[in-house]
Order: structure tokens, then C-alpha cells, then sequence
């Protein structure tokens, strides 16, 4: 059987199958890129799609004699059974299943439930065989996502076969083989080329009023030659010559010149470079020059700072490798701060930590207690704050700031995305948040590849820098819930999907990387996916009017464990039902109600009106009649055409004409009538179907925890995401705004209003 | 001036002036217990109220010479000006104002900011000189609400005098000078007998279906002689005869016998006692049989549990002075447990180690963390919420348990009432949590007075066993939302009474006590009060037809540290707007408009009913007219006295009766029926004001994060729990029930509506 014609089954079986959660959804849909994979490259005859490595394919042709065995359409390259999955939580309960390992995915079946776990190889961690355990051999995977499982297979020998063919999937070698040069979205999700354009560097800073009389697009880089990890377009100040520019970049570490970054509507901003190459001596004058005239770009203070966002005695010991900091003698005007932000291989540890405090196997309360104190996870979070709020309060204050780190590419796009993000009411909506991760990580550069692990890399190389930004902005968001249009899942989907690999988005570590690879070509944009989930990310209690900057509360006691994220797969663990899901849907049933007693109450003005009116008219008719009822008789003839039905679209301003109405012509439209009367009445739900355990969609989807329950507005049930992808106006409603309704009542509603 | 004529006008002013906290106002309202205090008590010719002790007028008198001035009507013992108000996350702004001492309160008063700080002296923990700086001396004040506050006081020798003076009135010696002997509600509220007569121990009893014929009512303590500290009515096995009673009841530390308190359906029981004085080798047949008689009264296992709450080696070291526990040996099918929850000793340092880890000068994230760990106080609860959880699944799965500590009133009241929490849904409802307090706490005994430092005690008698039991309440309730009728509010007011001593509730520490001084006849019960403010303690969430048993989560990272009791005072570390206040909004909001729809849609179909109706009569009558115009203006006539507005009590299954109508008289009731039919649509809001950035009441009460906020269903504005104290149907509403509305809306209600 064909390869493609399995993955194409498996594709369709998938979007009517139910999966085990809403999450894994976005994970799962693989398929060829081409209906015609490479003829040549076969396995035992099927010919293989192109994202599995020869490397793979003859791996797989040594190990094996048979042909594979199928999955929901997936190729199976292991199949294990009388497995046990243990969570950490259940040990005592572990379940028994099949396990599957497919080319993208691991699959554990547990057949009594009918419940499936997927892990996508691009999520995982690392890998572990445990010792020897009487009822097998057991394999710890930790995924990226926080997901930490235990399989005990019977055999050792079936594991360690299980345990190699995964060391070999879960990390390609070659950026050309991730996941997402081979991901396909279902049919009519969206085009290749959406959300590749939704964010434009220069239309960013034309937001900022930039370029303007003060600050000016360099040119100098459009071709990469001052910096290639710097987007093409970069803004300086008008005073900068080439000299300066060049000479600045030169003596930059990484040539990462001081460039702007974030302008403040009273003219302070913020800039961003790399350190200087120093040592213990060196001076440059057009680097100095640089930095004066970035100070003279605000004319509101003498000064600015420039903030080091490492601890001085990193700073210094750097100063050993040629690099360091600015020796405060030759710069004028500039206010120095060391700022205490540890360097990426004590992130990674801190993270290491984090993790096993959550994985203790006798959890204790003082053994949590003192493992997330020592893990340092929260006392670095809230550094990042604390100089990501230094940084904004200058700012708001009217000083201009300089960061920089060492190479400015971690700590520095963490502290300068977050302080724009305290400083800048748009950056906290959906749009702006992306835009701000555009400009900030993706345009200046972050070595996603190696800080996520997305190829194999150096170990040291890895570090939850990304992962931090992601924290930080929780920790604000779980302070001011009312600033930020988006929600915690939106968060967690970011997350998962920069780990991922699914979409190009996160995909090489510059601007440069990306055009080189053709990622807007080749793979799909995460923000032409999002756009489609908009609905998902929202946050109930966002005001956009609220101050434009905000001051996080930086106590210790506020600093918060983010369960919902490293906790995440714990099962008990979260609460059954969010309030801010509660609060959403009492919002919308609001809205919905509000809007129908706006319809009705205009209906029975109408009515009133008509019957006044009316009663009026047959007054002065009941007169006539004894004069002239012949006239009479021929007005109703020519208002016997007239339908009733014309009333619902009466309102207090444009009500009926009821002088031109007679009554002769009621008792014949009033089937009409009453059948509209009683579809508007019925196509708004007054009852709204409780969350309360709802715990399978109407399409058999079971939810969990992360799904997003939706109810229909006009028969108030409750849907998964998938089954509610309509929107139409009901007539019930009184603003006309399309309305989400599930496909029962689309149909039903689009039947009746033509 | 008569001093008890200011009281009364303080009163007064007290109601209508803008009082800084809400919470604050259930503890000012202070006034003599009639209108004439003993004439015989005078100071500066000025009657004093009864409840300033003879100690105090003597000591004012010896003190000043001068007769005291007056703040708000409450007559000041200490006025010092300039004083500063440090509170410890505003240290670099503090405020300046006047510092007021006045019998019953501390007051605070800022001049510029209009605000006021009152505190209760019964609510003052511990009050601490601290060494002079260069503003002045500096006077520490910790309240057992945990807020702490310095007042900076220019001259030492002033300091001193308020000190001196706050230290005789903030802990009197005698419990008959406690606050609640004095104390009187605003006039209107409740009577002095409400709530004392709400849980009687038999009706708690009845409802768990004793006496039965397995459990039986014990009349040998009606007169307190078996044990002073139980209740009169304790309920033993039917089986047990009055030998093995007393035999058991001498046995056992301070009387206290073996009895039920909790039975469960499946008869499986929680019965609690004290520790045996058993020393290293004595033993008690009567006490043996006791506990055989208990196990029998389970036929469905042929086992039960002794849980010794205690660490063993606690237990143990009991032995030496008499006490200790069970010998295994002489109690046959009795399986022993010791649980480990530390003594009250322990629970006092680590809620002192906890209060300053939330007070440190510098905070750091790590010096929180480690500061919270080796506080304990976390896994203190935990152990609590462990040996409940421990209790509860032993009864779920149908075996009985005995639970003793040392005494039996401490731990034993905490885990017994907690296992009964998780086990029955009656005692997670309002009603039922004051039932638990009132069997476990109040009735069993729990020594108030000392543990909560009521009156002048040894120190190392107090100790947070009660607040414990909130806090493992809390945490209980944020891991299951749904499972509890009552809020957090709920709880922080409950622990604030415990400790005002305004109430007569929580004084005494059993049921003899309170019996003795007449608590129910001279002080208001807590109860009563409470049940004036149900509105304020609903959870949105509660569903009551949740699980029956509810199993808490114990992993480390679900026991988390209370910050809405131990950091309430703290400024900016609360979230603006608690979710679940939003969503008791919403849901208000929702119901309302559903309400409103159901009763827009009747009034439609009443019209078209009757329009269809009309028409047809009409096309009848027209083709009579013609024939015997005569008798149809007879008709008319006879109608004529029929008012429209009949109309709006027309619904589908009472339509009015459109044959007897006619529509000559239409015009002449049009202005009635306009009149009333506008009536019914704008009596109710279909917009609901935003709760954000909304700071006062429209009685200018400023609202702090305490506030209930609740909107006026026929306005949508948002008032005051004060200003909102009426309900009454609107004419707009299907159902015909009384919503809460404004004082205004009231009114206009009333009056339209007879």
C-alpha cells in the first residue's frame, strides 16, 4: 500500500477521529509535501516521504526484515506491547497499552480506554533507561513541553531497540529535516504564504514614528555586511556617519552595534548591542561618538544609562577575552548599571532543577520548598524583571537606555522585549506580542536552534532563554490581567510551538537564517496558524484602556511557580474549571442576551406601535365604514400584498407605516408572521449549557484540561474548536454581528434568512 | 458633653461617613451596653461606659489632668500629631497624620488623603518599641489580621506614653472585659438573640441520624460531670453501659471519654477522645471495652483505626508523666497510627517564622523561599490535610476511626472537623461549615482564649490551630472551586471575628464557659451577624451536586502559601479584580437578562395573540357591521372600562381574551399601556456598569479590595453592600423574584408598582 495514500488516510481519519487533546491536534497532521514523494527512496517496497532521512531508511532496512505495520495510517517503525505508562502521579496505577513508534511520532494506545498519548518527537527532551525493574525495563522521556513519562517495556531487549531507534528520531542533525518542511495543515486550514507577511520590521517602526528627524534607517546593513545577525534594517540616530557605524559595529562583539530598539512617545529609547571588545585597555572613539549620539537623540536629560544587564564580575572576566564593558573615563554623559542577570548555563541548570523539584519521588514539602529556592528558577525570573522594570521606569521617566549582555542576544532581547512590553500598551495585545517577538527575537536575532535544541548542538548551548520571556510575561500577566489581551494558553501554544519546529517561525537563529533557508516558501508561518485560533488566546479581563505602563509588583511573594506550565501534564493538579474560561463564556452569554433584549424590546415597540396606530385607524375606519366602506375595502386589496413578516425589520425609528396597514390582511399572514416571530425568538439561546463536567464535545472529542469549549448562541450547547468554525448573524439579535454557532444551527439559520 | 450622647452620634456619623475598609466596619460600631452607663463611673465628670475598666479610669485620671478631646465622637485618650505611617512597602513615602488612642480603637488619620487606619485594640497581636531613629521613635504594631505598621512619633517620651497606654488596653485581663460585652450593632441590623439558637448539637447530630439504634444520647454529662470541657449531650454506642463511661472517661487525659462526632452513611464513624493515661504499663478494661463497644458499631469491617495525630516520639515522651497511648497489646482488631502533626508549640513559632518571612527589610526571592520553608508552615498544613485526608478515605472505604492528640481539643478538633469537610458536602455549604465550627470547635472545645490570645495569658499558650484550620480550608477550597458554597471572604472574616472578640461566639473555651457567662444573653452571636452578609460569602462556582467525598491533592506544589490572609495588608500584591467577584457578576448579569428575555418574549406573544385575534374579530366584525352595526358599539361600551394594561399580566397560557376586546378603546388606554409597557423594559438593566476602575460607591464609601461591589439590577450601577440592602421584584422579570436593587430604584419600583 502507498506511503502517501496512508498519510492522507491517516490525515483524514485524524480531523474525524477524537483525539486525547486539543493540544496534540496542532501536532499531529503530517504529510508528504508533495503527492509524489522521491521515487526512488523506498522501504520495502512503499516509497518513503522525503522527511525521513536515507540515514533513517537504511537504518531501518538494517535493523528489520518485515515491512512496517500501520498506526491510524502511520508507519510504524516499533510496535510494543504490554507496556506500562507511568505517571508520576499514578504510579500505583500504571496502565497497560501498545506502544508505537512512527517516523514523527510516539504512540502509546491504552486499549481499555480508548485513550492515546502522542509525544511528537520534536518534543522531547532527553532520553533515560532506568535500571532494570522486576516488571521490565522502564524508559524516563522529559519533553520540552514539561511532559515527563515512564514506559516499562517487558523485554530489555524490545527497550533498548525502542530507546535507539528514538535517539535517533528525536533530534535531526541537519536544520533541512525539521518537522516543519514536511507539516501540512489540514485542507482548508490556510495558505503557505499566511502570517509570513503579518509583520513587517519597518512597518513596527513606523508605528514607533520612526524613521524620523531624529532617527534614520542605516543602510549600511542591507546586505548583512555590518551584522549578520542583525535584521537588514536597522534605525540609528540621524547624527551617526559610516565612520561611527562601522567603527562602533568593529568594536562590538559579534559586530552587534548599538541599534534602536524601542522609542518612547517622550522621545527616551531603548538601544541594543553586543559588548564592547575592550579588554583592559582598548578605547574607540567612533563607538563613543556612537553612544553620544544616541544620548543626543533625547533632548529631555543630559544623560542616559547604559545597562549591563550581567553581574559585574561576569562583565569583568570577560574583559580577559578581549570583550568586557565600557570604562565609564571614556564615555561622557552615560550612567553605568550592572544588573545581575545570570548567564545562560546557569538558566539551563536553574532549569534542570526546576524540573527534578517537580519530579521528587517522595514529594516532601520542605524537599519542594527548598529545591525550587535552590533551583533559583523564581530568584532569576524576578531578576529579569527587576531589570526589565529598571529599564522601563528610565524610559517612562524620559532617560534613554543601552543594553547589552555579552553577545546581546539573550539577556538582552529578554529585558528590551520586556521592558517595551511594560512600557507599550500594544505589545500586550495578540498582534503586538508577536510583533514585539518579531522585532525583538527574531529580527535582532536568538539562537533558537541551539538555546531550544532544535538540531543536535553542543548541551552547553541550551538554555530556556525564550522560555524565561514567556515566564516573565505570566508573572506580569498574573498581576494585571486586565492589561493583556492575550490569555495563558496563548503562552503555552507559543511555547510548545517553538519547540516544535512544526511552522518555520522559530526556524534558524537571524533574519539572514530564515531568507537563506526560504522558510516563508517552505513552511508555514505560526502566525497565519494562530490567526485562525484567535478565539483561543483571549483574555476575558483585558481592558485596552488601562495605564500604558505598567509597574510589576516585584515582592517575593509575587514572584509565582507557573504550574500551569511546568506542572502542566500533572494530572490533579489543575483546577477543573479556569474562572477565566468561567468568566469568558458568562461574557459572551452576556453579550448574546443583551443583544436579544435589544431585538425584542424594538419588536414590541413595533407592535405597540402598529396596535395604536391601528387601533386609531379603525377608529377613524369604524367612522368611515358608515360612509364609505367601498374605499376601504379597495385600500385592503392593495395592501394584501403587504407581508407582515415586513414588521421585523420595524424599529423605533423606522416603524411600520400602519396608516397604509388594515387589519383584513392579518389573519391570512399570520402564519407567516408567527413563524418569523418564533424563528427570531429561537434563534438565540436563553440557557446556556453548563461547563460543568461537559466532558466530550458533541463530535465525540473528549475535552481536557486545554481544550477550548465553545458554546453555539443559538442552541446553547457546548463544542470543541473544530466544530464551531461558524460565524452568522441570528436574527434574534439586534446588532447583526456574525455569532458563533455550532454546524446544526449554521445550516438551520442559513436555510431560513436567505 | 455626655459621653454616651457621643457614642451614639459617633454611631451615627459611623453610617453615613465614608469608612476606609470595608472589613473595618463590622468592628467600629461601638456604643454602651444602655443608655445609662453606672452613674458612679465618671471621669472628669463625664460617665464612663461600663466597658472601660475601673483600672483604666484610674490610670487616665493619675495621667492627665486635662478631660480627653474627641475624634468622630469617640473620646481620645493619646492625640499625638506628625506622627508617620510606615507600612513596609511604602517605607520611602511614608504618610504623615495623626495618631488617635482612644478606648476600643487606633486611629490614623491623613489630613491631605482624607484616609483613615483603624485598628481594633483586640485585634493587636504584639506592639514593639523599636530603637530610636533620627525622625523619631518608632512604635511597631502587629495585628493578628497580619497587618503590621510602624508609627514614627517625633518625641520618644510620646512613643512611650502611647505605648505604655496601648499595652493596658489591647489585652484585658478579665474575659468579661471583652469586646463583645459592649458592643452593639447599627439599630436596624439584628437582635441580640438572632443566631445564638441556629446550630444546636442535636439538630447536628439528628441530621446524621443519631441517636439510632446503634448510637445513643449519654445523659451522664448533662451536668458536666463526665467532662467539663465536652458538651452536655455526647453520643455513645448503645452498648456502652455507664461503668465502661466513667471507667473510660478517668482513663482518659482531662475526661475526655471516647464520642462520636462524625457518622457517615455507610456507617463507618469518626469519634475523638484524649490521650489514655496509660504511663509504661497501665491499663483500663472499661476504656479497652469502650473502644470494642465503637468498632462493634460497624458491622461491614471487623477493624478500625486509633489515629494518634501526634509524631510518635511525642507520643511517647507522654508516657513519662502518665499519659501516652494505647498499648497495642491490650486492644484487640484496632489498628494504630501516629500521623505526625506537630504540637502547638511548633504550629506558634512557625506562624511566627511565617509572619517574618513576609516582613523582610530587604526581600530577596531566596530569602522568601527559604524563609517560607523553614517557617514550616506549609508543611504543617500539609501534615494537617494529610492526617484528615487520612481519616476521611478510611471512613469513605467504610472503616471507623478514633482520633485522639494529647488533650484532644487541638489537633483532634482540626482533623476531625477537616475529615468530615472532605466527607460530607452539608458542612462545605455556609450553613453547614458554622454547623462543623459549632460541633468540633465550639462544642467539643477548643481553648479560644488562650490559642487566640483573648485575654492577658501565657504566651506559650497561643498558638494558630484555629487559623490553621482556614488555611487548610482554603487550601481545600482552591482545589476545588465547586465543591464550596462560601468564598475566601467567607473565611477571612470568620478569622477576624474569632480574634475581634466583637461577637460572643469565640469566647469561652466550651460549652460550660459560655453557658456560665451567659454569652447568649449578654452578646451578640457571630452567626447572626453573618447572616446578615450571606451575599458577601457566595462562591460563583459552587455546585452542590458535586462528589460526595472530596480527595485533596497533596503534592508539594498544591499547598500553597495563603497570601489573601498572611500578605492582605500589602498593597499592589493583590490582582485588581478577583476572577471570582467578575464572574458572581456575570453570572448576576446572565441571570437577570434570562430572566428579563423570558418576559420580553411572553409580552411578544401576548401581542401577536392578540393582534391575530383582533384581526380575525375585526374581519368579523366588519362583515357585521354591515349587518347590526348596533350591538357591536354595545359591546364596545361594555369594554370600554377593560384597562390595556391587563395586558402585562397576558402570557401564553393566560392570553387575554381578545374576544371580549375590541380595539375602539385602544386610543383612550394608550398612555396607561405606553406608560406601562416602558415601565416593565426600563426596569431592567441590560447594561451592567464595568466593575473597573470603579473606587467609591455613589455614597462616596470608597471601595478597597475587601469591597463587595454589587450591581443595582434595575440601574446597573454599582453600590455599596450597605446601599444595596433592598430586594424587590421588577415588573420587567419572568419570575417574579425580588433582585437586589438601589435605595432609588427601590423607590421608584415601589411606588409604579402598588
Amino acid at each position: 500500500m502507498d506511503f502517501t495514500k496512508f498519510m492522507n488516510k491517516f490525515n483524514e481519519i485524524e480531523r474525524t477521529l477524537s483525539p486525547t487533546s486539543s493540544l496534540r491536534l496542532t501536532f499531529d497532521n503530517i504529510s508528504p509535501e508533495s503527492e509524489e514523494p522521491d521515487a526512488n527512496k523506498r522501504l520495502w517496497g512503499v516509497p518513503v516521504p522525503p522527511f525521513v532521512s536515507d540515514k533513517v531508511v537504511s537504518w531501518i532496512e538494517e535493523e528489520f526484515n518485515e515491512p512496517p505495520i500501520y498506526y491510524n495510517g502511520n508507519a510504524v517503525i516499533r510496535k510494543v506491547e504490554n507496556v506500562r505508562m507511568i505517571d508520576r502521579y499514578n504510579a500505583k496505577n500504571p496502565t497497560v497499552g501498545t506502544l508505537y513508534l512512527t517516523a514523527t511520532h510516539l504512540i502509546f494506545v491504552e486499549p481499555d480506554s480508548n485513550k492515546e498519548t502522542w509525544i511528537l518527537h520534536m518534543h522531547i527532551a532527553n532520553i533515560e533507561k532506568l535500571p532494570l525493574s522486576t516488571t521490565g525495563s522502564p524508559l524516563l522521556i522529559r519533553c520540552k513541553t514539561f511532559l515527563s513519562v515512564t514506559f516499562v517495556i517487558p523485554k530489555d531487549s524490545e527497550c533498548h531497540d525502542v530507546y535507539t531507534s528514538l535517539m535517533k528520531l528525536y533530534q535531526p542533525v541537519s536544520i533541512n529535516k525539521l518537522y516543519c518542511f514536511n507539516y501540512q495543515p489540514a485542507k482548508d486550514d490556510f495558505p503557505k504564504s499566511s502570517g509570513w507577511d503579518f509583520f513587517k520590521l519597518e512597518n513596527e517602526f513606523r508605528r514607533l514614528r520612526v524613521p524620523n528627524d531624529i532617527w534614520t534607517l542605516c543602510t549600511l546593513n542591507m546586505n548583512y555586511e555590518l551584522c549578520d545577525t542583525y535584521p537588514r534594517q536597522i534605525y540609528v540616530p540621524q547624527e551617526a556617519n559610516t565612520a561611527m557605524l562601522i567603527g562602533s559595529s568593529r568594536f562590538r562583539s559579534k559586530g552587534r552595534l548599538p541599534a534602536l530598539t524601542y522609542l518612547h512617545s517622550n522621545k527616551a529609547s531603548i538601544c541594543r548591542c553586543s559588548q564592547p571588545l575592550s579588554g583592559f585597555s582598548a578605547r574607540c572613539l567612533e563607538d563613543e561618538q556612537m553612544l553620544e549620539a544616541i544620548r543626543k537623540t533625547n533632548p529631555n536629560t543630559d544623560y542616559m544609562y547604559v545597562v549591563d544587564t550581567r553581574p559585574r564580575i561576569n562583565a569583568m572576566a570577560n574583559r580577559a577575552a578581549g570583550k568586557g564593558y565600557e570604562n565609564e573615563a571614556f564615555y561622557e554623559n552615560i550612567k553605568f548599571h550592572f544588573l545581575g542577570i545570570e548567564n545562560i548555563h546557569v538558566q539551563r541548570t536553574s532549569l534542570q532543577k526546576l524540573i527534578e523539584a517537580c519530579e521528587q519521588k517522595t514529594p516532601t514539602m520542605s524537599g519542594f520548598l527548598n529545591s525550587l529556592e535552590s533551583s533559583g528558577w523564581l530568584k532569576n525570573i524576578r531578576s529579569i524583571l527587576d531589570t526589565s522594570s529598571f529599564i522601563a521606569s528610565a524610559v517612562d521617566k524620559g532617560v534613554s537606555v543601552v543594553v547589552h549582555c555579552s553577545d546581546g542576544w539573550d539577556r538582552t532581547a529578554q529585558v528590551c522585549s520586556l521592558a517595551a512590553l511594560m512600557l507599550d500598551p500594544y505589545y500586550r495585545t495578540i498582534k503586538g506580542f508577536q510583533a514585539l517577538i518579531e522585532k525583538d527575537w527574531l529580527a535582532f536575532g536568538h539562537k533558537f536552534s541551539e538555546r531550544c535544541g532544535h538540531v543536535q548542538t553542543d548541551q552547553r548551548e541550551v538554555s530556556p532563554i525564550f522560555t524565561q520571556f514567556l515566564d516573565c510575561t505570566w508573572q506580569l500577566m498574573t498581576q494585571r490581567s486586565d492589561a493583556f489581551e492575550f490569555n495563558e494558553r496563548f503562552l503555552l501554544i507559543l511555547h510548545d510551538h517553538v519547540h516544535s519546529c512544526q511552522f518555520g517561525t522559530f526556524v534558524g537563529n537571524c533574519e539572514k537564517d530564515r531568507l537563506d533557508l526560504k522558510l516563508s516558501e517552505r513552511t508555514f508561518s505560526l502566525w497565519g496558524f494562530m490567526a485562525n485560533h484567535l478565539n483561543e488566546y483571549i483574555n476575558p479581563l483585558y481592558k485596552p484602556d488601562v495605564d500604558k505602563t505598567i509597574k510589576p509588583n516585584l515582592q517575593p511573594q509575587c514572584i509565582k511557580f507557573w504550574r500551569g506550565m511546568f506542572s502542566r501534564f500533572e494530572s490533579g493538579v489543575h483546577p477543573r474549571e479556569p474562572l477565566s474560561d468561567l468568566l469568558l463564556v458568562s461574557k459572551d452569554h452576556c453579550t448574546s442576551l443583551e443583544d436579544h433584549v435589544q431585538h425584542l424590546t424594538k419588536r414590541i415597540a413595533s407592535f405597540k406601535n402598529y396596535i395604536s396606530k391601528s387601533a386609531k385607524k379603525l377608529q377613524d375606519a369604524t367612522a368611515k365604514t358608515y360612509k364609505e366602506p367601498a374605499s376601504e375595502i379597495n385600500d385592503n386589496k392593495y395592501n394584501y400584498d403587504r407581508k407582515m413578516s415586513e414588521l421585523s425589520s420595524a424599529d423605533d425609528d423606522h416603524p411600520l407605516k400602519p396608516t397604509e396597514m388594515s387589519f383584513a390582511n392579518l389573519s391570512l399572514n399570520e402564519r407567516i408572521d408567527s413563524a418569523s416571530i418564533k424563528e427570531e425568538i429561537n434563534s438565540v439561546a436563553v440557557d446556556w449549557k453548563s461547563m460543568r463536567n461537559v466532558t466530550a464535545c458533541s463530535c465525540s472529542t473528549p475535552f481536557d484540561q486545554f481544550s477550548k469549549k465553545t458554546h453555539c448562541w443559538k442552541c446553547g450547547d457546548i463544542f470543541c474548536e473544530r466544530c464551531i468554525d461558524k460565524s452568522i448573524p441570528l436574527p434574534g439579535q439586534d446588532s447583526g454581528k456574525p455569532v458563533p454557532v455550532c454546524r446544526t444551527c449554521f445550516r438551520l439559520v442559513q436555510k431560513t434568512s436567505p
